[in-house]
This record gives structure tokens, C-alpha cells and sequence, in this order.
């Protein structure tokens, strides 16, 4: 069996903190609202519009524009209409200045010398690239859905990425605080390597949002860098 | 007329040297051939491959593709048959491992601190993907005509920039040492900067390769740092 050659890296809540960003940016608000209930409820609706896109109900649609669809029931249902355009549009966009998790930065350092690192999330290419500017994630590559018309779990991404690299599907790693993505790259013939999350939804994880512990993925890693460990990258 | 917020860089002539680094690798191999006037005659098949594809005579297919194709016709001409396979692979890879220029390295850093700095290349993911990570060039995002399904100076690819970022053409500004991708770019409504390559195809460009002085461009600079400066961006 060789060696994986590429790792590609879910985003959000594998690589970065979308919980403890957007409680954080809302409560600094003040709109007299829950700031944990509100990143809950919005990342709630992420799934069921993915699937509105990926049933063809709805045509291809960027997660930047599906963010703000939710956003705009939301603030119907917190009874936020003081928001003006400027400032939904400002929200809108903390999904692009989300903050790294504290090993993800040192842990991607690491493998990027021995591997080539590239995303592969269903988030749009915009919103990664700022998201990577902001929190200064040394990317060899992002890929998202957007570049293959098809969100996650369709393994006409993890397949893509192979594609782009010109390599077969176990010289790829999926990287993943998700099982079910894991179980999806895994299907396609992928590696797998799972890094625990546990505070991902927060400090009371809805029940649907606690990751079962198996089925086991090739590799197991509480962090990125424990993951460098485990992959035999070297120290900064 | 607002500024632009995204620089999207022609990358091969522009920002890294082809000719340079194919003439002193294949001079190293110790062929007993002319290595300019072969790196010279491998870029001579680059335009009539791609226009292959666009004139849909052939499907869609890779630079890299398109690369070894064109290789293995000039191994026919150049008498290099004992070049064996391992070797072809390694060779056709070195459009991975182009240099860039002097100045790229610190004139792309100035301009990112202002701008988003993206590419728009003919050159396919993998391949701008290691070229970054060999020559440390910061892009926001690496965007390829692989990603458009078309290769420059087709609109859809300066469009299909705008499209992922969510702007208007006149918020983009292409940045290359071609007029004809200029004005390709500035058809479709995008600004545009000259960079000044006369070295692109080595100390005596064939007249084909001598770009003309006029249209002017919107900002028009020997190179990248002075592009930087051009552009208000504070140095280092």
C-alpha cells in the first residue's frame, strides 16, 4: 500500500471554530439575543439547503448565497429588522473570517512539508480564500464543491480531487471531524483520518452532533498536529 | 470608477521565468543539444495545442497533457530516444518547477496586503499548485482555465473570475505580460496591467514574441514591485 501523496481537509469545524466565531461576533453585537443559539440555528440550516441544491430542487447555489438565505429567516425569527442590508451582508460574511482551531496552523505547517494539503469543503472558493487569509492557513491548494458543481457527500468531489492531482483514490487522504464524510471519501476508494472535535457545536453538542467513535478511519488524532505526529512529519 | 479589489495574474512569462529554468535544467541533463532553442521550440507547440481544444477538434485537456504531447514530438526531432519514461515524466514536470522572476516573490507580497492576488493561468491546479509551493508565491487563490473549462483569452475565464468573487469586471484587474490576454480581458469590461517580460523568450526573441508597445494599459511596469508601487502599496 503506498503512501497518500495528497490530504484534503474538511473546513469548517475540522480546521476552524465556526461556533466560537459567530457566538462571538453576535454577542459583541449586543442584539439582545442567545449568540450560541443563533451560530446553532444557523449552521442547523446548512444540511437542508445543501440538499435542496444536491435533490436539483434548487440550482446550483454558492454556500455564500445559501448562509444568506438562512441568515434572512433567522432574523425574522430573532426579530432582528433593525439589521440593515450593510450590516446582514457584514454577518454574512463572518462565515469567511471564521478563526482557526489553536493547533490547526502549526499542524497544517507540518504536513505541508511532507504532503500537498488542499481543502475540500462546501464552501465556496472566495470564502475559503479569504477565510485562509484571515487566519493565515498555508494552503497548497483550495478546491471546493464550487469547482465540481456538487456538494459533499457526492464522490464526484472526493473523485475530483484525485482527478485534479492526476492520482489514484488511495494515494488521497480525507481529513474530517465528520464520520459521514469520512465514510463518503472512503466509498470512493480514499484514506481516511479523523480528528476529534468534540466542541465543534459547542459546550451542550446537540445529540444528532456527537460523533459516533467508529467506524475507526485510518488514522485517529484529537488535533492537526497530533495527526503530523502520527504521520511522521517533522517538527517546526 | 471605484478601485479594483481583485489582481488576477497571468502566471507563466508573468510572474516565472519558463525560459530560464527549462534552458539550465535541460542544459544539466547534458542532452548535446541547444537547450534554448528547445525550450523555445516547446512553448512553439503551447498556443496550437491549446487551440485544439478550444476549436474543440480535441476535448478537454490538461496542460500537462498538452505539455507531454508536445515533448514527445520534439524527442522525435531532437533525437533523444534514450530518454526513458521515468525521465520524460520528470522532464514534462518542470513547468511544476519554474522560477519566478527576481521581483514576483516581493512585489505579489506588497500587492496582497492591498488586494486579493489570485491567478488565472492556462496552467492546470496541480501544476500552479506546485509551482507556488516551489517558488513561495503567496496567492489568495489559485484559479486555472481547468477550473472554467476554457482556456484564455476565452471570456468565460476573466468572467469566471468575477463570478467567484462575486464583482464587477471593472473590480478586476488582469495583470500580464501579453496584450492580447489584455485585451481580451478588457473586452469583457476587467482593467488591466502591463508588466514588461522582455526576457520572456530569452536574449533574442523570436519578432512574434516582442510585444508591441501600444494599447496601453491601465497601469504599465517593468515588473511587480514596481507594479506595487504603482498601486499606493506600502512596502514590506
Amino acid at each position: 500500500m503506498n503512501a497518500p501523496t495528497v490530504l484534503a481537509f474538511d473546513v469548517f469545524g475540522t480546521v476552524v471554530d465556526w461556533y466560537g466565531t459567530i457566538r462571538r461576533e453576535v454577542g459583541a453585537m449586543g442584539l439582545g439575543i442567545d449568540p450560541g443559539e443563533f451560530a446553532l440555528a444557523w449552521r442547523a440550516g446548512y444540511q437542508p439547503a445543501m440538499q435542496r441544491v444536491r435533490s436539483g430542487q434548487q440550482g446550483w447555489t454558492s454556500i455564500d448565497r445559501l448562509h444568506r438565505s438562512i441568515l434572512d429567516g433567522l432574523i425574522e425569527r430573532f426579530g432582528l429588522h433593525d439589521l440593515d442590508e450593510t450590516a446582514r451582508a457584514h454577518l454574512n460574511n463572518v462565515w469567511h473570517r471564521l478563526d482557526p482551531w489553536p493547533d490547526s496552523v502549526r499542524g497544517l505547517a507540518r504536513l505541508r512539508r511532507r504532503f500537498t494539503i488542499c481543502t475540500l469543503s462546501n464552501g465556496n472558493l472566495a470564502l475559503l480564500a479569504d477565510m485562509a487569509k484571515h487566519g493565515g492557513l498555508p494552503w497548497d491548494l483550495i478546491l471546493s464543491a464550487e469547482v465540481f458543481r456538487a456538494y459533499k457527500p457526492d464522490p464526484r468531489t472526493y473523485l475530483g480531487v484525485c482527478d485534479v492531482f492526476s492520482i489514484e483514490p488511495q494515494a488521497m487522504m480525507m481529513v474530517a471531524a465528520h464520520r459521514d464524510d469520512l465514510a463518503a471519501a472512503r466509498a470512493c476508494g480514499c484514506r481516511t483520518a479523523f480528528v476529534g472535535r468534540p466542541g465543534e457545536y459547542g459546550p451542550n453538542p446537540p445529540a444528532a452532533h456527537v460523533e459516533p467513535a467508529a467506524p475507526l478511519a485510518d488514522f485517529e488524532a484529537p488535533d492537526l498536529d497530533e495527526l503530523a505526529d502520527q504521520l511522521g512529519c517533522p517538527s517546526p
